[in-house]
Order: structure tokens, then C-alpha cells, then sequence
């Protein structure tokens, strides 16, 4: 399929002078074709658009929703090959990797197109009042109601699920929301591929055209601009904290302030047990070393902080852990600007803590390193505990007193770890308690890369890890963060939602009072 | 029971220098005792003692949550006497209002101790993984946990509902949330004895004194650093748009900010469609009448804005509901300070549209007001749309064509109405579409005043009607304000909360994977 390289208006696409190119990060040059930055009479013609759009796409059936749903993952799959072979020569990351990110993607499209088929998500109320009692209790019934356009910015991390056709798209669809997507201009090809499988869907099932726009743009313009758009009530981003952060404060100076749900990673600490590290210091290392240095560690869950307790044990973990860093062999990160990042980080670690291993690197390569130092240096330096986007994390070795003491001091967290003998959570349950506080997902003896997308799952924490702590972006929790309540109170049954009809005609889950 | 006029830090007394008093809206003097202003100290003090309540709090089984919140409302009953003779002292209410507020009340806190008691209320979730996949899919297991301490802020025009121990601190404490108060100047002794009510609960339940606290201040200084203290992790507010956005913008501008939930009120509009208006004119006349000025028409629900179509209809319900609002009885407001900014509300209102009625008042006392203007100044003075707060409101006649540009052009809003006639709904579904984008909850033939506490009920709507339009503040679905959902991955099953351990020991609902 030919890359056109335009914005995707609904089915109509746009072109301007303005222009720029996917890099290749493996080589460091150009990619045919150009891409035409949108403009900002492009960003009023897709609000319009799914403005229009949502009269349509919020009133739906489930079904529907489904069948969308359904056929964006089918088209996916039709145009497979040239989808990876564009997101391997845009990101470098590995064609079996990006198989998978493919199969994860048009699986959490499937999850979503099961659960509004099933339609129990809305979390129908009814209460059918009492007409006896003075006054007459008026008979009420709520659901959860799509929220209107949203606007979605993909990561560069995750060129397939956290992107054009991701998981923030596919919920936002789920609950009956138009979608504009800014293209991630690191894989701008991929972009629009995957922007193409939609917009073929949308057309295929005859769809409002409004359903699903695509914008490129180099810069941060564009997207501010349609953050700032009347028409757009809700944001989802994946990315950095400097780009999320951006987004919120635009949002939230909006004469109508939105929800924004932006995902901006974190260090997910990883807490080793003396008993743990003891007994299965090895086993650990190897583990941790793995999820470090997967996929070059661009991953939002990439474990860049190791707390253990000072002593003999320690010692051979850090140098075991070491060794394994050492002969990690070199990766191509996504983009020269990531790369660049990195190196950055890497020398503001050094500056704080002793550097035992980082391996060398060209402009476009980055090598695993580790950093170790003590307790009280990291609570001692913030900048420690800021994320560091690569294969890199530092040890750090504290008495036990100190481990609630770096416990207390961390920030939100999408994800923390505990590596604990048996017996010795219970043991360290004050412990446990605090991290609850800090994170999004709490994990027993594994590593945190790895979301699995499960209705159980909780991809998000408290700020600074996402903008909303009360969200998940993975998982079918993922669909109430665009959807708000709406109550209907003496309603004749024919107009209200099918979801709120006397005979319940979706047979749908729902609560029914009076019982309480 | 003596009111000491102090601060309650947690089972302390907080004194200060800086003191102020209640006044009698009846009488426009002063009432005894003076309250002293809590200093930062206090607030300090009270968001420590919170922190520390909260590791208790926030495991607290749902049963004790439940007795913490039957206790209350029993205290609150059995301290009846003094409570409902002090709140009509400090804000006119009538005795018998009182009274059906305090049932209204202590029926809130028994509804979200059933609520907790139950315990289904989390979303537990449990996905049991898949050991035989490689790599294996771990365990995993997801509920809505506490959020942190909570910074509430009463409303004047809900003493005893809306207040100290109103749905917003019913809520924050179900949901395993520490509570600090803000009372509301005006009516400080009632909520002392509210507060009383509270922390006697707590200390007959041998709860943390942490647990709840509330702190006096007639300025803006307390709540403020309430809000901007990094212990408190969420704010419930219900009161004017100014005050609810300045807390909106404190939090904003945290290091770390947090959820602010601002019930900030709105006009309520009313729309008549023609045949109901023809047929039913005089009955909607005598309802609505008794909407506006229910409660001197201090309720946020109140309907400041009635839209109707032009022509013959329309005169005569505009002189009848004239005639009512003029034969409207004087009444006290609940502060000089409501009272006067009514009276400048009225003056702007009469700049742009024609006064059919006002009748007069003193100082303390309003009289209802009727305005009548057509959509074509409406849609030209947003002034019109904005909340005038107290028994007045505004018809607009519009031609059908305008319906839905007034329409198109609403705020976000608590509640909207429609009276309609058999039939008229269904030529009517653009209007619905459009006006359920707008409001919390849409009523037919029904009015908005009376917001029933019901597991269906919806108390929120679009921004600027709340600043979180994903939220309601009455009704079971509040207590979600204070939650976020936390994911527990292959965590041994004791060390689980109960709601997720595999046995299910509390029998909650619960969704359970594999089965998607």
C-alpha cells in the first residue's frame, strides 16, 4: 500500500507545504515519503468532523461499536506485512517484536469490541422510585454516557498498541467516542497505515466520517491546538513528562477544562528482601537484567531503581548484575533524540552515584548500564529517582531503616516490585502498605515489563506516573475514562438508552432498586 | 451541649487569637459563642494526624466503615435537639426543612454504611493468569482502593446535608478516606456540633483520632493551605463557581496535583415544548413557581432559566407565572452577603431583560423575581446564562428554530428539563441529544429541585456545572470519587485485601477471568 504522507480528515485527506521525513534510527537517514504537517484549519475541519461524529457514534448500539472495533483489527491484519515492515524501517525495533505489538493491538481491539457487545460495562442503575411515598420518589435510572471527541497522541515506544490504532483509540471507540489521533512523527508511516485500516472500517461499515481523523505534525502546534479545541472533551496521551505535563496545563487553561490521561512513565522501583536476595540473588539478577534491557529498556515500565539492603548478599547481586550488563549487547533506540536522552541520563546518574558498567555506543546505539549508590545519596538527590528512558538502573543499597525511607520519598509509580521470601512480606507489611500508596500495580516477585491487558489490570498511578491516578490506560478499566455518568429521571421507556429499558432488551448486568 | 468555638484536631482543640462569629440572617446580629480561625499549624497538625489515620483508614474492613458511619448518624440523632436549634439560628432555615435535611442526612450516612458493608462496591477483579502460556500470564487482581485524606468544603445552603457530616465526608470516610472539614463561616456552630457528632463516633469506635478534623476560618487563608498540603490527596467543594475554581486552580498548581471535585451550581434550565405548554401551561406554571422559590430558592438545582416557544401559549403562562411570583411571600436568605449579591444578580438580569415581577425585601429578605426576555438576547448576553443565586428566573421565548441554538449554546449544567406532551419527546430527539451532552441528569415533566439520594442519582454534570464531570456528589457513585484502582500481581492470597482473596471471604460481586 502506498504511504500518501497527508493528514486524514475523516475520508478526505489534507496537504500542506510543510513537510517533513521519518528518520531511519538504524541508519540515521530519510524516509520516502514526505509527510504534510497538518494546519490549524485541519484541526478545525476533524473537531467539526467528530463533533458531527458524536451525535452518531454516541448513540450506537454496543454491537456496532463492536463490529468497528472488530474490522480495524481485521484490516490491521490484512496489511500486516507492509504495517511492520514500515514500523521496523521507522522504529528498528525487532519484526518479531512488533509481530507481537501487532498481535496485542488487534487483541485489545477484539477486548474492547466483547466487552460494549456484552454492555455491562455502563454500569446501568435503576431506580424505580416510589410513587407512594409524599412527594413521589421520581423513578431514575444512570449509565455511563460517551464523554465526545478525544484526542489521542501515541507513543513512540509502542509504534502499534500505544499508538494510532492502541489501546486509547480502541477504548475511546469502545465508549462511543469520535477519535483524532497526532500521529508520533518518530513513525509517521506507520501512522498512517494504521490510520488507513480505521478509516477503511469506518467507511466499510458506513460510518460518519468524523468517527476517526489523523493528523501529522513535526512539532507540538498542532497538538496543542487540538487540545485547546472546543469540540475535544477529553485527551489521551502516552509519553514523556515534559509532553504530558504540557498537554494538562493546556487543558486545564481551557475556558471548559477536559480530563487529560496522560501516561508519563516512571522508575517502577523493584524492592529486594534480604531474604530474597539471599536465597535467589541469582535468579533475581537475571530477571532484572532481562526487563531492564528489553527492548533496549524503551519501556514505560522499565525497572530503573533497585532498592536492597546493604551486606554480603548485596555485593555479589550488584556484581552479578554487572556482569550480565557488561555483555549486554548494544540497540538501536527508536530515535536519535531518545538516544541522545539517554546519554544525558546516563551522565546525570554518573554525577550522583558510582557508575559499574556502561557499554559503549554509536549516535544511534545504546549500551545497558548500572549505577549504585547508597540510601542516602537518593534520598538526598532527587534527581536520582527521575526517570532515565534506556537500559539503564541504578542500585541502590540501604540499611533497613532507611527502606521505608526511600519508600516514603518515591513518587507515583505506574508499577512497584517486591522480591520477598516466604514469610517475609508478612513481615514487611508496613512496607507494603506504603507502596500501595505510590502505585498503579503492585508486584510479588516478577518484573514489572509486561502489561498484560486484562480486565484485572491497572496501567496507570498516582502523578507523577499518569496525570489521573483514578485511570488505567490498559485493561478494560480503560474505557471508563471516557465516559462520565448521565441520569435519566422520569423517562417514557422508549427514549431512554436501550441499556435503561424496563425489559432490558441487551440483557444486560445491571443494578436494580429498590433493594438497598 | 456547650459550643467551645474551637478547631478540632482530631481529639484536640485548636485555639488562636484571631476569632469571628455567626450572625442571624433572621436579625442580622451577632450569635455566641466566638469561633477561633484555625492558624497553619492546625492545618498542618490535622493533615499529619490524616496521613497517619490514613494507613489505619484505608484497612479498615467494610463493616467498621459501616458502624464509624451508623454511629454518626445515630450521634447526630441523639444531638438533634441542639443541632437543628443552632442551624436555624445561623441560617433561617425553617425548623421542619431542618429536620427533613438532618433525615436526609443521617440517611446519606446509612446508605454508604450499607454500601460498605456490602462491599461489592470496589470492582474487585480477579484474573487468574494463565501458567500454561509462555511466558506464563501471572496473576492478577484489581479493586478500587482509598485515594488519601480528604479536604471537604460544606455549602451554606446545605448545613447539615452538605456539610460537616454531609455526602461528601460520608463518601471520603466509606471509602476509606481520612476527612478534614473547612466549616463554612456561616454556620460554624452547627458545624461544631455536626463535628462533635463525628469525632465522638470516632472515639467510641476506638478509631485514629486522625480520622476526622475540622478547622474554623471566616477567610480564604485555611482552606487553601488545606488544599495545597501534600497529605490531602482530593477536595469535595460545593458552593459558587468562584470559590469552587480557585480551589480547582490551588490544586492545579500543587507539585503534585490532585482531584477537586466542585459542585459549582447552575441555571437549570427548564424547556417547554409547545403542545405541553398548551395543555399543561398552568400546572407547569404552579410546579415551576414552587421550584423557583422553594427555599427562597437557595438550591443549587434551582431553575434559573425557562425556555419557551413564542405565540398565545406563551403570554398566559407568563402572566401566571407572574401572578405567583408576585403573590410570593418575602423570605430570609442565609446570609447578608447571598442576600445582596441576589439583589445585584436581579440588576443585571433587569439590564437585558424585561422585569415582569420583583417583589421587595430588606436587607436580610428577598422576594422572587421574574424576567422575560427573548433567545435572540439570550444568545447574545452570556450574563443571561450565568446563575443568579436565590428565587428568581428568566423565560425566554424563542422561535423553534432558536430551541436548539439556545440549546447548542448552554454550559455544562446539574440538571435539565423538558416538559413535553404524549409524543412531543419523540420530534423532539435532536433537542435531547443535544441537551444530554450538557447536563448531569435530564428530567421530563418533572422539576429540578429535590435531588433524591439514590444509587441512580447523578448531582454533577459538565464543567462549569462541577469541575469533574465524570463525578456525582450525591448517591451511591460518589464514594468512586475517592477510590482509585490498584493491581496486585501474584501476591500470596493472605496478604491480599479480603475482597480479592481467591476464597471470596466478604461473598462480594466479582468479575473473574478466564471468561472473557
Amino acid at each position: 500500500m502506498t504511504i500518501l504522507g497527508t493528514s486524514m480528515i475523516g475520508f478526505a485527506r489534507g496537504a500542506s507545504e510543510e513537510t517533513f521525513r521519518a528518520v531511519n534510527p538504524a541508519t540515521g537517514r530519510d524516509l520516502d515519503p514526505s509527510f504534510s504537517s497538518a494546519t490549524s484549519a485541519d484541526v478545525d475541519r476533524t473537531a467539526s468532523l467528530a463533533a458531527a461524529a458524536f451525535v452518531e457514534s454516541s448513540k450506537l448500539a454496543g454491537t456496532r461499536r463492536g463490529e468497528l472495533l472488530r474490522r480495524i483489527a481485521g484490516n490491521l491484519e490484512a496489511g500486516s506485512e507492509a504495517l511492520i515492515e514500515r514500523a521496523h524501517l521507522e522504529t528498528a525495533l525487532p519484526v518479531g517484536r512488533l509481530q507481537g505489538e501487532l498481535m496485542r493491538t488487534t487483541g485489545q481491539l477484539r477486548m474492547f469490541a466483547a466487552l460494549v457487545e456484552d454492555g455491562s460495562w455502563v454500569s446501568a442503575r435503576i431506580d424505580h422510585g416510589d410513587a407512594e411515598r409524599k412527594p413521589p420518589k421520581p423513578d431514575l435510572r444512570s449509565m455511563l454516557r460517551p464523554i465526545g471527541p478525544v484526542a489521542v497522541f501515541g507513543a513512540s515506544n509502542f509504534p502499534l498498541a500505544f499508538s494510532v490504532a492502541g489501546g486509547d483509540t480502541a477504548s475511546a471507540l469502545a465508549a462511543g467516542c469520535p477519535v483524532i489521533v497526532k500521529a508520533h512523527p518518530a513513525h509517521p508511516g506507520t501512522s498512517e497505515l494504521a490510520g488507513v485500516a480505521i478509516v477503511d472500517a469506518v467507511r466499510e461499515l458506513g460510518l460518519h466520517e468524523g468517527t476517526f481523523s489523523l493528523l501529522f505534525d513535526r512539532g507540538f502546534e498542532i497538538g496543542a491546538a487540538l487540545v485547546k479545541h472546543s469540540s475535544i472533551k477529553a485527551v489521551g496521551f502516552t509519553g514523556s513528562r515534559r509532553g504530558g505535563l504540557a498537554l494538562v496545563n493546556i487543558a486545564a487553561q481551557r475556558p471548559r477544562p477536559i480530563p487529560v490521561y496522560a501516561e508519563m512513565g516512571s522508575v517502577n522501583p523493584v524492592f529486594i528482601l534480604p531474604e530474597a536476595l539471599r536465597t535467589r540473588g541469582a535468579e533475581i539478577a537475571a530477571g532484572l537484567h532481562a526487563s531492564v534491557t528489553l527492548g533496549v529498556g524503551q519501556f514505560c515500565t522499565n525497572p530503573g531503581l533497585v532498592v536492597i539492603e546493604r551486606g554480603t548478599a548485596a555485593g555479589a547481586f550488584i556484581d552479578d548484575l554487572e556482569e550480565r550488563i557488561a555483555t549486554t549487547a548494544v540497540g538501536t533506540m527508536l530515535t536519535a533524540g531518545i538516544c541522545s536522552a539517554y546519554r544525558a541520563g546516563l551522565g546525570k546518574l554518573a554525577s550522583f552515584s558510582r557508575t559499574r558498567q556502561a557499554t559503549d555506543a554509536d549516535a544511534h546505539s545504546a549500551g545497558a548500564a548500572l549505577f549504585v549508590t547508597g540510601a542516602e545519596s537518593l534520598l538526598a538527590n532527587y534527581e536520582l529517582m527521575e526517570e532515565v528512558f534506556g537500559p539503564s538502573t541504578i542500585v541502590v543499597e540501604s540499611t533497613p531503616g532507611q527502606l521505608m525511607e526511600v519508600a516514603r520519598a518515591l513518587e507515583g509509580q505506574l508499577t512497584i516490585t517486591v522480591h520477598a521470601a516466604d514469610g517475609e512480606l508478612s513481615s514487611h507489611r508496613e512496607l507494603l502498605d506504603v507502596l500501595e500508596t505510590k502505585a498503579g500495580r503492585l508486584i510479588v516477585n516478577g518484573f514489572p515489563t509486561g502489561v498484560e491487558v486484562s480486565p484485572a489490570m491497572v496501567h496507570g498511578g498516582p502523578f507523577p506516573a499518569t496525570s489521573d491516578g483514578r485511570s488505567t490506560s490498559v485493561g478494560t478499566r480503560a474505557i471508563e475514562r471516557f465516559a462520565r455518568p448521565v441520569c435519566y429521571q422520569s423517562f417514557p421507556d422508549a427514549l431512554l438508552p436501550d441499556e435503561l429499558k424496563e425489559a432490558n432488551p441487551l440483557g444486560i448486568r445491571r443494578m436494580v432498586f429498590p433493594s438497598l
